[in-house]
């Protein structure tokens, strides 16, 4: 990993932009980290188009969690952003939009196509990325996850033991395989549904969280659509990771 | 209305026990409240049980409460506590005993007997206890609704315009005809639903939240049975209140 940028935002969040191998990232850090007062560790996800264009959501994340006193970090997702095209993953996006377009619904096999190898190749890399963000003075677990892609979560706390708790947004496509996975999910849990998402079906959100298998979870569901996230559910979402995290 | 004992508990709140007419009641209220200062009022919903038996758990709710600055009252169930026996609830609740433990589904019939004639009644006493609480120095609205029997927090939803706000349990049975009822409340609503309640159908109770009208409503559901709500949910109630009512 080595930087690339580095500028201090007017609330004295320090705004790191990284390289991991041909991977790009970003992390912003409290200014009240340091080696001897290291600040537990958010990873950020994010739908699949792109660092630049997610940009202003993320950043406001980031520096609400470092208002709590947490680092947070993210990473472009392959095929995104400045990334190589990645023609398997056109091809399942532009089949899923030929769907909606149509008004069909959304076949198992166009959602499998378009989740399942993304969570293959993502979660490794999230997890070299925790490698090299835990190795660095001022950052520590234990590690949240917060965000989309649901399933890139799920996988990430089933297989990751360093994530200790995970505030997660269904607002995907989720595929029947990893209701299987989400049974073996065992950190706590924090899921936000908005009820009237028009990328989601209500339903199968419900149904994956009822089979996630831990102890402590919660569903936060509001009003709205995918975008209309409410300021007070983010609240919600912080004092989840103060309560795990801190 | 006329107060039967007056008492300071420890962290300062003054707990006053009334009657209002045959209705017994208590109200408690933060040191801090006076006639220039008044608290916000916080009506505290509970089931048939008597107010000697909930007492320990209102106490905690209302002491929670005024330490963000709020009154807090209730009263008297009828048919519960002091409060004469009525016939046609003890009829209805041992309807209900007996389609229990004979592991019979509730019918319809059953649950309307339980719950419409006390919703009819216990609305208009509520209502007359909010008259004369909002007539004490020390005491103003917005007011607040919390808590159970559900379907009586609809319905003062629906016909008293002090109520501003009402965190509702979804945790007793809900009449169909409350679910008319429940389209015409457009207050803000936040929901509160044990997902392994045994005394409830968790499809019903995510129906009831869908059917309400409000624009902004939250459903908060976690794991546990119908005693079980996690401390971090009575925080999240409290802060609903706190952002509709201060």
């Amino acid at each position: 990993m080595h930087f690339t940028s580095e500028q201090r935002l007017d609330d004295g969040v320090i705004e790191r932009e990284f390289s991991l191998g041909e991977i790009p990232g970003i992390l912003w850090t409290p200014a009240s980290a340091s080696a001897s007062a290291p600040a537990p560790l958010i990873l950020l996800g994010h739908p699949p188009l792109g660092l630049r264009k997610m940009y202003p959501r993320l950043v406001a994340r980031a520096r609400r969690s470092a208002a709590d006193g947490f680092a947070t970090a993210t990473i472009e997702l392959p095929g995104s952003g400045e990334r190589p095209r990645w023609a398997a993953a056109e091809q399942a996006r532009a089949d899923l939009r030929r769907a909606l377009e149509a008004g069909e619904p959304v076949s198992d096999e166009i959602v499998d196509a378009l989740v399942l190898p993304l969570v293959d190749k993502v979660v490794p890399e999230w997890q070299a990325a925790l490698d090299a963000l835990l190795s660095l003075p001022g950052i520590c677990g234990p590690v949240g996850y917060s965000g989309g892609v649901i399933s890139i979560g799920i996988r990430l706390a089933v297989v990751e033991p360093r994530i200790a708790a995970a505030a997660l947004f269904a607002g995907s496509f989720v595929p029947r395989a990893m209701f299987e996975e989400a049974r073996q999910v065992t950190i706590p849990l924090h899921v936000l549904l908005q009820w009237d998402d028009e990328g989601n079906h209500r339903q199968a959100a419900l149904d994956l969280f009822d089979a996630f298998g831990s102890q402590e979870k919660t569903l936060h569901a509001n009003m709205g659509g995918h975008a209309g996230v409410p300021q007070f559910a983010g609240d919600a979402a912080a004092r989840f990771f103060a309560r795990h995290l801190s």
